[in-house]
């Protein structure tokens, strides 16, 4: 018997969680024990023997949280990537050319966050909004500004989000503006360093709910001796490293010739990659580039939205999915404008249709797409939760003894679009519709690490 | 001067249209009056000499209504191919192949509406879900129930929408389903005209808010006979007719298979193309297709998303938009979840993106896609708005006299994801973002006719 006073709650509710790739699970009446740090101690199917028992026990201790019929608990959403800082230029300039667009937009953007008072009510809307959104863990690009990015990572705290914050670093002059790089790598590495002992070092974050993470822009946008000191601190640090990955024929072009070598080559040799590694997009990855993602345990973070406007060409999901390698999802705000990770798990799967059927309509049906690419709704909501936990390499994205109690409630409001039948609609039905229609005004709940955030 | 004691109100408001393809205009304090009948008397921009003559006129009568700062006036959305009876439905079955979709899903769903009982509630919430999301002129494939349908009709008109509604036509044994299919071609035929009558007469139309159309719901589901005697009544009452065409690799064939001819080539040799004719999808136009459509003045109603799980590929936009044929854009609910026409501008958009881009990594950029096939986000409005207007031959889509006063105002709201940031954004950022962003929780008010429905 589970000792029952070092149960926080417990909760019963219809749940969806999906714990193997490609296969829903829905759990009627699921019972979760959340302990008092946060943490799932205890799960329990209606079917279970001790079901009953932990139900009554919970309810004579006032400590049962039951989820009305009709509205559905599942785990709290991953967002892979996503620029905290371009939250302002989201859903804007998309009709420009990436170049125009990072270097006419989105840099002098960036590059106001050296004033705190400008980012702060920015980082304070960003955190809220995604966790409105139902994004439980967020991995945010900073600016290159130590104290703005510490901002963020404390704002994300006070607002209960699980957050992985990145300084930005870049200091190629070739390919940086003059306003927006690191002076040196000397300067880049102390200022790195620092951030990442003032973020574990943060008031609150004992429990580590906010993580920093070693954040070379790109490529193009460092010189190898940054990257190379960077992937010293990786491993010194044993921390978190995100970066871009082949995101585009330029990105995959400058890396092959300025290196000579893949992005994944170059960011394996600096010493970058891990087993916490996020590297968002990844569209042009050979075979040996996929190899040793595994190898590594390196994780993508795949940004469907973004990629129809950026990336040139459809991301080989499906083919990623089969390959084992780890995989999740990401807003990639401002690349694309929405905060929702339904939403991208929704684009992964029309992004994986179009990659299908192909475009041209001049050519035949058998010479216009990639055969066999689909991803089906089941496998982007597993990228959207578990994937995410895995690439991350955290306890989250499902419920199960020992992960963190990150959860949301879906309760279908009048205010949005979502629709759920009366014996018209099947579990599966009912998830894909979520995923498909699902909006923040439909998110009733949420918690991260069991605590009541939303 | 304008007699004042006809005009119903004025309304003064930082105010969006495109009456232009292509071109925004942006009008500051922008004064539109509407008069009894709820059509547009006049309208007068800020620097207009009369402007605050009319103001003050107004403002004396009590007639003045003022759309706050941060708030935009613009013109109510058109959608031009919904399925209502589908509405249940949208947001599931995604993963399965058309056909099994059309057979094992929709054929049975869209049968039931045989049950008034079963109607009544689906429709009161599609129309009100579809005026809530903006869209104030909506074009409606019914099912084959006359009488649920003259209920959808009658159901748009208390609901105050602008709607264009037909009774769906299909009687071809081999491609039907016993159970879903009209008894005869001469049953066929009454019921259309007496819904047409019905329609027409129904109490509280007397000006036409809501119209017959005549439908038959695509080639393959018809007989030529049933299309040639339905193409007569649609020369008989000058009336509106929707259709799909060429929506897929398979629709395209079956036309060249079993008539040697294409869609539009079948449609217009039964008499079924006029200039209030909408055809849904069009995606494997001919040259001689788009050269008939213009001769008819007939239309097109492109849905992006559907086309993204449905099509086998990319509507040629860009083209269209160039070639001047009446084009504008669909939800298709349900063959998409989404009932919002922002979003199917925004897809309008994305799609057109990966169309010129391509999906296949394998293949060099120069191989992948479609040169110069996107379409900005402008012109992607006036698809919603003007374009979709002038593919129903109807007076809406924009504020100009004698134009219908159909409009919504946009008050972006925290509970949605639409963010408007003071001295960062230019009216057309705040477009494209009210486009990528805006969902029905920023949608404030809404008239139809210059009623407020919303
Ligand atoms: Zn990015
Ligand atoms: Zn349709």
């Amino acid at each position: 018997m589970i000792d029952m006073t070092r149960i926080q709650f417990g909760i019963l509710a219809d749940t969806f969680h999906t714990p193997v790739k490609g296969e829903m699970a829905f759990l009627p009446d699921f019972l979760i024990l959340v302990d008092e740090c946060g943490d799932i101690a205890a799960t329990f199917t209606a079917d279970d023997a001790e079901h009953s028992v932990y139900v009554n026990a919970l309810r004579d201790a006032s400590k049962l949280n039951i989820v009305e019929k009709g509205q559905f608990l599942m785990p709290g959403l991953v967002d892979l990537h996503c620029h905290a800082p371009q939250w302002p230029q989201a859903g804007k300039g998309l009709d420009l050319p990436l170049y125009d667009w990072l270097q006419n937009y989105t840099f002098p953007l960036e590059n106001r966050y050296g004033d705190l008072a400008f980012a702060e009510p920015v980082y304070q809307d960003v955190t809220r909004t995604l966790l409105a959104n139902g994004t439980t863990s967020a991995v945010y690009f900073a600016s290159i500004h130590r104290e703005a990015s510490e901002l963020l990572a404390k704002t994300s705290l006070e607002q209960g989000q699980r957050a992985f914050v990145g300084k930005i670093n870049m200091d190629n002059a070739e390919q940086c503006p003059d306003f927006y790089r690191e002076p040196s790598v000397e300067e880049a590495l102390a200022e790195t360093e620092a951030f990442i002992q003032n973020v574990r070092g943060l008031k609150g974050n004992e429990h580590g709910l906010v993580k920093p993470v070693i954040t070379p822009r790109f490529v193009p946008s460092c010189t190898e001796t940054l990257l190379r000191e960077l992937g010293k601190l990786v491993q010194q640090h044993d921390v978190h490293m995100q970066t871009h990955c082949s995101e585009s024929d330029w990105a995959r072009d400058y890396a092959l010739q300025h290196y000579g070598k893949t992005d994944i080559e170059i960011y394996a040799e600096a010493g970058l990659l891990n087993n916490k590694t996020v590297l968002a997009h990844s569209i042009f990855l050979t075979d040996n580039d996929v190899a040793m993602l595994k190898e590594f345990d390196a994780g993508i973070g795949h940004c469907p939205l973004s990629n129809m406007f950026f990336a040139n060409a459809a991301m080989h999901t499906r083919e990623l999915l089969d390959s084992g390698v780890s995989i999740g999802l990401g807003s990639d705000i401002a690349g694309a404008p929405s905060p929702s990770i339904f939403r991208a798990s929704f684009d992964a799967v029309t992004h994986s249709r179009v990659r299908e059927d192909g475009v041209d309509t001049r050519l035949t049906a058998g010479e216009r797409g990639v055969a066999g690419s689909r991803v089906s709704f089941v496998e982007a909501f597993w990228m959207a939760t578990a994937g995410g936990g895995r690439v991350l390499n955290e306890k989250v994205g499902v419920f199960e003894k020992d992960f963190h109690f990150d959860a949301l409630v879906i309760k279908p409001s009048m205010l949005g679009n979502l629709r759920i039948w009366p014996n018209m609609d099947s579990p599966r039905d009912i998830l894909e519709k979520i995923v498909s229609l699902g909006q923040s005004c439909d998110i009733d709940k949420v918690w991260v690490q069991g605590k009541q955030v939303k």
